[in-house]
């Protein structure tokens, strides 16, 4: 797996928007905290196009992406937003260019396609706040676990709350996944979530709880996480609010919990990642140790180059 | 293809609950349908079970299920209702013995996914009401459409509304397809939907716009939805009652337009099946023509054995 250099002072750092809209205001505060770094910021073409969920054509936030991959001086390439829009991409983007740029990448949420696209691909990536992420105040640690992993620094940082044990042990892998409706979506696609070995991060948010459970059933039943070295939740944040009368619920937590009870692996839940409050920034495609027992995850190797 | 026999007066109709729960009020109406038909109706063991979203365990709605598929004095297996919940069970269950059993077995929405699973074992089964479905008054050709179907004649009744062309042209083949998410939900998996050469049905209900377009997106970079000969699209109901303004919204007729334009086969739209208020029963895995010009479908051979 390659490796992004380390940001310095002084580098440009290119936002793109390659799933849904967003506006300036709204990334007003991520793009303060950048440049606070010591960091130059500039900002995609169609970067704050709109139509309907789209941040506007998608030939046009391809061309964004790709010329941001291609671009001599851009050293980290950050999302603005997910929502959706990346998997309509696909078939408009030079991924494998993209991956052969060793650039620094950087989001969550839908953008968890892009990641698949890019680790299957030989790159590291990373998961971590896109500029909407700042938005909103957050925990003086997240902001310094991304400020460390853009620096090529260590970014568990002590602050940050340790999972909870859904089942204990101690496993390590290379790290993928991300949020579960587009680990799903990946499915007999040519970029189909791999776990095989790997220390598997799932959340997302916005779900109805059984949908939480058809898409781990569907994991389940494709095969795939069965392959897991050990599992790592985050929260299905706004799922219990969800609830449907209709047909009845189970907290999330319960879903989970039943679920992946199947799997003889270390598994932790409640872990800062993804849609959460307060979020770590993780590499993915590098190596972790998953302690379930404790509740950490401890990187085994350096998240630059 | 295997095709179940024509129901008679006096046959058994077992009813099952395979998904979600259901009360004994909400299927009142449909039993007393189905008697009036001069079917016996029998309940399932578990049929009232209440678990959260599922009508009561797995190991439960499983042996239900198969126990009805495998009693020689069941002719017809009528899913109480949908929900969620099939995907949980095929780990649990005989597929091929219930295949081999060569009952007519009748549902939709999350019934989809046994749908697919029968039918990849060579036996047709109807798309069609359940009995929540007659929960809520219908027109009366879907009352008759239901009475042909079970009495293996050809239920594509006068009176029923035509689809409207997307795409102009004819195309023959076997009927498949069913509830979008099932469909999604099924890729990668031992029973994923096969669409080659088939007549595809789509619809679904209370999505999310942009899941909407995701799961067409899913089944388009899955390389599946471009081998369909014909597509026939029911309606995405409460679809656009679901614009999120976090992320901006397009109507689900335009989203459905957007994502099928790629594909050169005939196509038409708000057929009447699935979700929408009233519909048509069908027999998936048996052959019919699609006519887009003229927004219909015929069965090019009997429902029944």
């Amino acid at each position: 797996m390659r490796k992004p250099r380390a940001l310095m002072a002084g580098d440009q750092v290119r936002i793109v928007a390659p799933a849904s809209p967003t506006t300036k205001e709204s990334i007003e505060g991520g793009i303060a905290f950048l440049e606070g770094l010591g960091f130059k910021v500039a900002l995609g073409e169609s970067v704050f196009d709109r139509d309907g969920y789209l941040a506007g054509s998608d030939e046009d936030r391809a061309a964004d992406l790709q010329q941001a991959f291609a671009d001599p001086d851009v050293a980290a390439v950050v999302c603005a937003r997910g929502g959706y829009g990346c998997a309509r991409l696909l078939r408009h983007l030079d991924l494998d260019a993209m991956a052969a740029s060793d650039k620094m990448f950087v989001g969550f949420s839908d953008i968890t396609t892009l990641h698949l696209a890019l680790n299957r691909r030989g790159l590291a990536t990373y998961h971590a706040p896109m500029l909407l992420t700042f938005s909103v105040e957050r925990e003086p640690w997240v902001y310094e676990s991304f400020r460390r992993l853009l620096s090529g620094e260590d970014p568990i940082v002590d602050g940050a709350p340790r999972g909870k044990t859904l089942r204990q042990g101690v496993a390590e892998g290379p790290l993928t996944g991300g949020c579960l409706c587009l680990l799903t979506d990946s499915l007999a696609t040519p970029d189909a979530v791999d776990c095989k070995g790997r220390i598997v991060l799932i959340e997302d948010v916005d779900e109805n709880p059984h949908r939480v459970d058809a898409m781990l059933t569907h994991l389940e039943n494709a095969g795939v996480l069965n392959e897991a070295a050990g599992i790592v939740v985050g929260e299905m944040t706004g799922t219990d609010e969800r609830s449907d009368p209709k047909i009845g619920t189970w907290p999330w937590l319960r879903i989970v919990e039943d679920r992946l009870a199947c799997w003889n692996v270390p598994i932790i839940v409640d872990y800062p990642i993804g849609h959460k409050k307060n979020m770590l920034s993780l590499p993915l495609g590098l190596r972790v140790r998953l302690n379930a027992d404790a509740g950490t995850l401890t990187l085994l190797e350096d998240p630059c180059a």
